[in-house]
């Protein structure tokens, strides 16, 4: 190489380029990690980290922008969007997620991928990257228990579910964390949905009721907090007709996510309060898409900010719209960066080229070359 | 655990799982890869595979929309943007870009910093996950190239370059590997970047003369293809006055990438025939800005397939107004990919969590922590 290494700063940049390594969790990483911690301490502590930034969140601060992404019909009918989003010093993070329908059928994936990446505000140098579909299943059971904390009667001990697939556990598990619930009863439109349900909730150890249709009204009757995690069709809901709610029922609508898709009847809405995660998408993809602005009741933060002025909201009938915020994958994403580092699992790998003379792409060559033990010793999983 | 894995699909899941990896390529796999290729072979094959692509684009397939991003003042000033874009069955990738300005002088880092995400456009799988700053580089200094063969006169020998930073050692490299270049004349306002420009350039054994302000004319006048990569403060431009070219001259607008930061004369471009390398994009942010829609010549990709339409065109003023445009990320980053398997460089990991039970997150768990061994073994670096 004909790269001298005589110019100012080379040895300063190489050691600064050691120093920003990003953390790389696999999913056998991210296993470990949940498993090894227990599932029920990894949703207890998502629960309180999620309920602890959201009291700290400052909109003058936090910026979510619109989606954007590309969707296209060939290869594959699919789209990929980039979500990226920012909360000031606690740090920016784009969640890269992909829906490709075909998947299941014809190449055994999923039809939803996603991968989290994370970065450090200050400098914007990535932090992390880990997969973003197991974390979303998680944040979204935690955003729930969060919000029944402030909506739902704390003596809630019937949890009504309708809709029996992926959601449904961490929905479950989520708010029997917070709820010292007695009773689950389920209802899906598809029987092997939730002939399975039961089987699947076994680790929390409470009763599990499965109804068919004729049940459904009971369920929905007898439930002091119902999860609807539907996957209702677009333009076709809702999934229930009205019905006669317990004073004081807290639902969380999970489903709804998208232009015309929505899960709960009009007329409930309207005499419920109703508090959507992120209104500006709530309004556009939520339950929330059926009411007016005048129709909304306030944002989950504010909710929990002030969660004195909506205290007596517990004995009426309330609604969170839960269409997917940002902060919950952002908070979920940190929390696992922050104990994989602890727990020594991923790998540390130094990603980003920082060419040691800045006037020099190919400086990074000699570098490269010449220090590739070291390069390689710090890429190795992290002992400390 | 409680999960079982007697549920239909547990193993083929499982083994889907296993086939899905990503390619993580650190900073250190990158130089190992160019400098076991060579520099040159690296940026003769960019050039080709950029050429090709470029043959092969269908704007119809396409998609690139714009920029989206978070701008922030705190905790300090910077931005950081995703740029995705889709080519059909070639792919998908995200670029995120971030840019700190106080990262130079607080934190040891460069002021831009960026990693590329691949995905497969089939199933929206992460394929893979690199820097992009590196990249960047070489394939601006590649579009140069596979413009200067269409633009520029095949016997052009003179090449000047004003603006003697990172960017001018891409551009020259990849101009020497297309034309007979007898000659480098460089520039900066930055003499200390001038000054240094012969030792960068010193791989390439091609002679370089460095002159001062009063020798820029004569740059100029001189050159047979220019290169302008300057850093030139918006609303400042152009970085020198119209000058009297040799008829033939083809010019390699690199610098502009902002609104109203731009590097030509406008009386130069309006006599000049300006080839935009991304239209949309140029007009926002390249010398395009300066030129009504009519003004405006053929995009890169429109003269590459039409050639012989254009081919009197090296007999004239041209001018490749070059922003950046998402297919050279694209190209380069699975160029890079490509050569990483073969190379068997980077490390394979299964970041995508698969659920084996689709209706059960936690059964992940089971799978991750029975088959902890097999994850293990697929996520260490390829050896076939």
């Amino acid at each position: 190489m004909l790269v001298n290494r005589d110019f100012p700063g080379f040895w300063e940049a190489t050691l600064a380029l050691m120093k920003y390594h990003s953390l790389l969790l696999d999913a056998a990483d991210l296993c470990t990690l949940i498993g090894q911690l227990g599932r029920d301490r990894f949703m207890d502590e998502l629960i309180e980290r999620l309920e602890t930034e959201i009291r700290h969140y400052d909109p003058e601060v936090a910026q979510v922008p619109p989606r954007n992404g590309v969707h296209y019909r060939r290869p594959e009918w699919g789209l990929l969007e980039a979500m990226p989003a920012h909360f000031g010093e606690a740090g920016t993070t784009v969640k890269l997620v992909g829906y490709h329908p075909a998947n299941p059928i014809r190449y055994q994936m999923p039809s939803v991928v996603s991968t989290i990446a994370v970065f450090e505000s200050r400098t914007g140098h990535l932090a992390g990257v880990l997969d973003g579909t197991f974390l979303t299943a998680l944040r979204t059971g935690a955003a729930s228990a969060v919000a029944s904390r402030v909506l739902a009667a704390p003596e809630s001990g019937c949890l009504g579910v309708i809709g029996c697939g992926a959601q449904a556990v961490t929905q479950v598990h989520a708010l029997t964390r917070r709820f010292d619930i007695a009773k689950v009863i389920g209802y899906d439109i598809d029987d092997a949905a939730s002939a399975s349900l039961a089987e699947r909730l076994s680790f929390l150890g409470v009763p599990v009721e499965i109804v068919d249709r004729d049940g459904r009204t009971a369920l929905l009757e007898e439930s002091d907090i119902l999860c609807t995690c539907t996957s209702s069709v677009p333009g076709e809901g809702p999934v229930f007709e009205d019905f006669e709610n317990r004073p004081h029922l807290h639902i969380n609508a999970v489903g709804s996510d998208f232009d015309r898709k929505f899960e709960l009847p009009r007329a409930l809405l309207e005499r419920a309060l109703v508090c959507p995660d992120f209104r500006e998408q709530a309004v556009a993809e939520g339950d929330c898409q059926q009411l007016d602005e005048s129709g909304i009741g306030p944002d989950l933060w504010t909710l929990i900010q002030q969660a004195n002025d909506y205290a007596e909201t517990r004995n009426l009938l309330t609604v969170f719209d839960s269409t997917g915020w940002a902060l919950e994958d952002h908070v979920a994403a940190r929390m696992v960066l922050d104990y994989a580092k602890d727990m020594s699992l991923g790998r540390q790998s130094a990603m980003e080229c920082v060419f040691p003379d800045p006037k020099n792409p190919y400086s990074l060559l000699a570098s490269g070359e010449t220090s590739a033990g070291t390069f390689r010793a710090a890429a190795s999983p992290v002992q400390d």
